[in-house]
């Protein structure tokens, strides 16, 4: 490229940069004023972006003007393919890592929107605010369906012979027995153990919790060679393991 | 819902769940059978928030069906929205932070495709493998364009009165002052310092670079309070920051 052309890219490139400054709300980008760059998606597409690459934090709420955006994100296919992907990078890790035979190489996985979906329970609530009397009569219904692609996944390291455990901030006083019930009828079988929040951690962040029980993990002598999660907090903290898979979630925030 | 719709739902669920496993190639979705949850973008847009999202490690150019996708999403639009909504997070969070009195409240920006553009170069190349040579040849021209939005958050943190480093894996001895040049005819200006990679850090990964430069800075008694990179490696390690922003960008991956 010569330094003419250069120099002209150059100020095309500045320009291109700032026409969104100037003229898109990256949010809101349906009241921009300006129709050249303006996304169809109202500026969706880069907020799901942000939560997954965990840019956007601390949510309440998908923003009004994507509620639409994420039922069909969820429902049309897109989520599914994202699903896959990551799952196929996961079997690509799993393919390079061997247990060995002391059953102390472990996997670590979240259970609500990892192993066992809760689409229809925040689909029919339009994704709104955080509801623990709602979720709880949900989850009591042991009605969530199993994430068929993490299943797959959670059976090839059980045939590989690694240790799963499952890890939920689900309360266990009051749902320990529907969420075993639940993971069994959908095929979660032969894990380990799973962990669930204990009294003493009621109130403490997922990201807190979580990292406790990982550590008890790493003390109790496993290696954690993996660890799937719908949640950021899922996957950083302490102990977090070898490597971390997060699996598309844009329909909640969990600190 | 009732319990049969429940059950009926569950049913459609686990299909919908099925169906990409078994007719969806996730990446090279062109070779699927079933017309129905295929994607227009050959499965590029899964792979690209694959990368933000930090599932996708260790690829060594983008995949051959996406370089046209990654090329329009550079060039068309959905990259500015996203580096814009990333932007309007750090401004919101920069609004929460103060810079105390003392100059210790630090900042840390990466450089390239942080605060300069290297675009014009990887699309030239249709964003193959590294090429040292030739990015040495790029870099010496001085003609890397700002990223506009960075360079307002930079400049707002000058204003607000936190410190700013610049963290930068090129070479020292032959990239520095031209590295320098470039930045401040494109705006960085009044920076505290640009950490680049001195003789000793050669052929050691950026992430481990890095972290010993920000360890550097925390035990000459920095507060990290925020760091802006385009690759995980920039964002991860040790003395992080109290809090990360990814840029976009599915150019490339430095380990």
């Amino acid at each position: 490229m010569g330094s003419r052309t250069l120099a002209l890219g150059h100020q095309l490139f500045m320009l291109l940069l700032l026409l969104p400054r100037l003229f898109v709300n990256p949010v809101g980008a349906r009241q921009c004023f300006w129709p050249g760059p303006s996304p169809e998606d109202a500026g969706c597409l880069s907020w799901r972006v942000m939560v997954e690459a965990n840019n956007a934090r601390g949510w309440r709420t998908v923003p009004s003007q994507c509620v639409g955006y994420v039922t069909g994100y969820m429902t049309r296919g897109q989520y599914l393919r994202d699903l896959a992907g990551v799952m196929e990078h996961a079997s690509a890790y799993v393919d390079e890592v061997a247990a060995d035979a002391d059953g102390l190489d472990a996997w670590v996985f979240d259970v609500d929107d990892t192993c066992l979906s809760n689409l229809f329970y925040y689909e029919a609530k339009q994704f709104g605010a955080y509801d623990p009397l709602a979720f709880k009569d949900w989850a009591s219904k042991r009605s969530c369906p199993a994430i068929l692609p993490v299943l797959q996944l959670f059976t090839t390291l059980m045939d590989k012979g690694f240790t799963v455990f499952l890890l939920s901030g689900r309360d266990e006083e009051s749902l320990g027995s529907c969420t075993a019930e639940n993971l069994e009828a959908e095929g979660f079988s032969g894990y380990e153990r799973l962990m669930m929040r204990t009294p003493e951690y009621r109130g403490q962040s997922s990201s807190l919790f979580k990292s406790a029980m990982r550590q008890q993990l790493v003390d109790a002598g496993y290696r954690i060679r993996g660890n799937v999660g719908d949640q950021w907090s899922d996957l950083q903290g302490d102990c977090v393991g070898d490597r971390v898979f997060k699996i598309p979630n844009p329909m909640y925030f969990v600190p």
